[in-house]
């Protein structure tokens, strides 16, 4: 050891002070003060500074912009629309640098001793070296650090002109042109809010994916109706990216299979994130990783296969969203401030939400999963149920009837498994779908809850009734509205 | 009795086609063939005809002409935004009619033999007499013959130009002034959607109250929100409304109690609805009226004073609402069915949504209820938990960031007992509280469940954790992530 080297001993530390970080901080505090945040980059979260704020905002304007252009189906009519690419900038960074500071407030209300800037890496599996300057022997260590965009190699080619969500809100001013790859959440957000701002969009995936839906019905249902707004190929066959004087060009095969040279302003890399645990050092610890190098975890302790190191958020490479990793980051500091004494954290339903228009929502089980569940059993025993909101009453009402539900039960108990929209309000009929989920909800018991009228939420109960009529329970004459026969009141006339 | 009148003996017969009448056929029909429906006017329910479709298909054209002017805060700039009042009101009525054509189908498969067409008036408690051709008797009835607008006398001196919403629709083109009376659920809304639309519009209150908000703080704070966009005085003094040649004059006190005398092209009540149960005959039974003269019932059964007797829907003079009426005439029609053996139907929790922009929505039990209830204890054993939709995330990135949510709840259990919103999303958060009230959840319990992020349910969580922490329970340590120390693994290092 370096002489200048000074050494700290800390109950807990750890590394990483974004949305996991912060929250593990505050739950390993409760047990202990001897406790240490390491942050390796600059202070400030990923949903924050580059993901769920900055794109919301992108979408916002875009919004504005597309609605502003959709008004005649209401005998409205608006001359032209403008958007200044400048102006939109500005409020995405504006609004972006007010939703950061927040972020950096809770930092700074953190004791100072228990903050330390450097990056961690791992020299056994108690002993962290920070940069060049400090060693901390930690009895328990909570990794938290994060995520960042992965892309294939074929991208690089792109150089300067290739970006990703943590560059591409830099910008000072939209895009003329921009060739999005991966048709995942964040490419199909980004990529059609930049087509509503008069940004020439297209979109390129791969393996046929469109924003995670798993129903084969609604993937293609979606894909066309993208498609009716800007290039979108699910399937591409694309050669190369290259960067250029005046632009990136990439060469591909069209949808019918003619080879096209284009070129695009910027190409956007939206084709996955990876966890930032390669440089960690993991190598020096015994813990076991999976096969993206990933530690494996136990998802109620976020135990790593090391007893005392825990792993919260984007870095244990599971859900990379927010509250996910808010949940976990809690977890993990609990289980780091209280060990040897750890506990298993209840999670929350899973719901996932793509803030696109018709949005995506995905609730409890996933098709997938359902399907694995009952694969087993000789016959069929779940049900799928389903709306479409062509028809349905106040989607129409609104100009915004695109799109379908499908609702999975277990055919005899009627229990709520999960689903999948592809619709207007999707984030609103995903937190209902989701609490019921949570709540063990049959089929049944969610009909006998109030619907208003005129609402989406009808056609949920449209894409329930269709699911109730499925099922085989044992009283089979089951009615939305239920007579309580347990009080008859038998009356003589 | 007169020689040319026809005698029909039946089980059940139904008075009014709307939709408590269509319920309670359908239900009452599983029981006995021998059942009549009578329709006095033309069928088609007041909800498709004159009430939620047309309503929200004017709002709808509203929200674009607004939105398409309410683009800059975004940097998209929208030169002129013109509304052509013609198509507005001819998509409105296209719409409705489709929605009405629903209905009718849905009325032309009831068999023929049991519709009837006239008006019924009760000769006796088992006898209708339908216009002056049919003599019904009946051994059960059921009373689904809706309500009407309601306003008071000075209003009529308005005369032609006096609207209701049974004739605004109508309108084959958008007026250019409107004063509307009533600042209730239909006034607010048609109000605000005509004012987006570009018609001159003051809405005039009596008593003070507010899209029915019962919070005194929300209350005002919607007064004035709404202030910004039209003139509206919830507690004005007018003097007159008088039909003239080229309009209708109003003379009332402005806010600084100025005398004023302005014209209108029409006047709009909205000053509330009345049970059609006036002109029934109701006076040769025994049935109990209440003090509006509306049959006094049981709300589990829907039975009026007379045990064969039942009244469902909007003629029930208590809610007026769609959700509502279809229980009500599944549950008096079924009983009308199975009498004498009658059950109770179970009411859902309450929801009502005003569909103003921001929205209105209360849930469960109200904020009087709630003080009604906990009255007779020594300390306040209900706490009010609340939140500001001005600094939200999420309301805020889309420009909606206007309004407030109060959650009322038990003090010692925690109980969730009802809320009041004004604000965006309204009608969304709305069904979530309303399902988590009938689930009898607690405060603590719906902290558990998932709040997707960046989502308007975000505001919902800060007022639920707002009223966590007023709440006295005996366990003090509430978590929102629950550590399941059930589970606890006691780990040896």
């Amino acid at each position: 050891m370096q002489p200048n080297i000074q050494v700290i001993h800390v109950d807990v530390a750890i590394i990483g002070t974004g949305t996991a970080g912060m929250g593990a901080y505050r739950e390993a505090k409760k047990h202990t003060d001897n406790i240490l945040l390491i942050e390796g980059g600059t202070y400030g979260t990923t949903c924050a500074k580059v993901g769920c704020m900055p794109s919301k905002l992108l979408i916002a304007a875009a919004d504005a912009a597309h609605h502003a252009s959709k008004t005649e189906l209401f005998g409205v009519y608006v001359d032209t629309v403008n958007v200044n690419g400048k102006e939109v900038m500005k409020r995405i960074q504006s609004e972006r640098n007010r939703f950061v500071s927040f972020v950096l407030e809770s930092v700074q209300g953190f004791e100072e001793s228990h903050k330390i800037i450097g990056f961690a890496k791992f020299q056994d599996e108690h002993t962290l070296l920070i940069d060049d300057h400090t060693q901390v022997i930690a009895k328990r260590i909570v990794i938290a650090t994060g995520s960042r965009p992965d892309y294939p190699e074929f991208l690089t080619a792109a150089g300067n002109r290739l970006l990703t969500n943590d560059s591409l809100f830099e910008l000072n001013d939209l895009p003329k042109s921009i060739a999005v790859f991966g048709p995942g959440v964040i490419g199909l957000e980004l990529g059609q809010a930049l087509s509503r701002l008069g940004v020439m969009v297209k979109v390129f995936g791969r393996s046929g994916s469109v924003a995670n839906l798993q129903d084969d019905e609604m993937r293609h249902y979606a894909e066309q109706t993208f498609n009716e707004e800007f290039y979108f190929d699910a399937k591409a066959r694309v050669i190369s990216t290259i960067e250029k004087e005046n632009g990136v060009e990439v060469i591909y095969f069209n949808k019918v299979g003619k080879k096209v040279t284009e070129l695009f302003q910027y190409v956007l890399a939206a084709t996955g994130r990876k966890a930032n645990v390669d440089q960690l050092g993991l190598e020096n610890t015994s813990i076991v990783l999976d096969e993206k190098d990933s530690p494996i975890f136990d998802e109620l302790t976020l135990q790593t296969s090391v007893d005392h190191i825990f792993v919260a958020g984007d870095a244990n490479n599971t859900l990379t969203l927010l509250h996910e990793a808010a949940d976990d980051g809690k977890v993990a500091g609990s289980n780091a401030g209280s060990y040897p004494v750890i506990a298993q954290g209840q999670r929350r339903a899973p719901l996932s939400v793509v803030f696109t228009e018709p949005q995506v929502a995905s609730v409890g089980l996933s098709l997938k999963e359902v399907k694995n569940h009952y694969s087993g059993q000789k016959d069929s025993a779940y049900v799928v149920g389903q709306v479409s909101f062509e028809e349905q009453g106040r989607s129409r009402v609104i100009g915004k009837n695109k799109g379908m539900l499908k609702i999975y039960a277990d055919k005899y108990s009627g229990n709520f498994l999960g689903g999948e929209m592809f619709g207007p309000a999707a984030e609103h009929i995903g937190h209902l779908l989701a609490w019921a989920r949570q709540q063990e909800m049959t089929i049944q018991k969610m009909l006998t809850m109030p619907f208003y009228h005129p609402v989406i939420e009808e056609g949920l109960r449209t894409a329930l009734r269709d699911t109730q009529s499925q099922l085989s329970l044992e009283h089979n004459d089951i009615e939305e509205f239920i007579m309580t026969y347990d009080n008859v009141i038998q009356l003589v006339v």
